[in-house]
């Protein structure tokens, strides 16, 4: 379900046609944080296979949650500002559905 | 501060001689479990590359939030029933405010 | 600063004229929402005053905790279906503005 | 289920006969937040009477939240460091499952 591979987009009802349109600027910086989240991932496993004391592993388990908590921030602003805004402008009733439901996620 | 690598231990002033001791079955479902995170992390960036509709990534954002909390409850679970008891049974007066702190940042 | 009283209205830059305008039905299961969760925190109160065995008080506070993020949803989704809404609409440039600092304290 | 009166006692299969044992210091300052957050409860309650703008009752309810996490976090620190400490020591088996359970819950 939450699985996915690096090649295959998710179906959506209303938005598989969609595309975000953020700057060059917006995507090289979350591209830059989500390698350092990567690397965070890779650096946890190589804690676990040497044994490393555990409360140093759930320590950085805890930094890369802050650190895509912040990522999922910076994204729901940017789609906020642009797709949100111009769709409401455009009329369009379902929009606010999907942010809710979005946000509800993300809030957990 | 939240920046690591694969090779650097964190120092930490009780703890660094102190290695954990779970069976390689639990550490072999964590590692399974990270490498889907992994895989989730980069299917993100290639989404964000590709222009993909933020609700569509902001999902996938919720989706790995969701696994490395699962991550972090399993590993609090094993740190709890086996370290944190031991050293409370050996008297070692510091388990208790180092494991709050730990719950504390997960907590946020 | 996240002490209130009965009676006065937060001063805020843009907002301190606005109005929201739910229906009565939304406004009167808000109430009742609310309700529950002061009796909760009394209840918690009292269990405390008795000496309750403080694994039963922390998942009272669980709960509590639960039904006062309900609520925070629900006023949220009442937010963005009118206010929000209008407000895009209108060209009001300060609202998404608004909007995001709101949700990311919900979002901690 | 979540709902409560301030008489009853919650029914636990290990726990209904233990009893907390916090110093009175300790459980005034729990009282006097529990007492903050109430009147918190009940600031919100007159805000969504009197037709507040909902984006004042949403940072208070972040307000309230944050105060019930703080009273959660402190409750947690005390369990610890009396009966769970108390319980490891005379070889309960329960205490670990019963703490991950409550800590799960606060993680959510």
């Amino acid at each position: 379900m939450d699985i996915m591979d690096d090649t295959a987009e998710p179906v959506h009802p209303h938005g598989d046609h969609r595309r975000s349109h953020h700057s060059d600027k917006f995507k090289s910086e979350l591209i830059t944080r989500l390698n350092r989240i990567e690397g965070q991932i890779r650096g946890i496993k190589g804690m676990i296979e040497r044994d490393t004391y555990c409360d140093h592993v759930l320590n950085q388990i805890s930094a890369a949650q802050a650190a895509l908590n912040g990522v999922g921030k910076l994204l729901l602003a940017g789609h906020m500002r642009s797709c949100v805004v111009e769709r409401i402008r455009e009329g369009d009733p379902d929009v606010i559905d999907e942010l809710l439901a979005t946000v509800n996620k993300l809030l957990k």
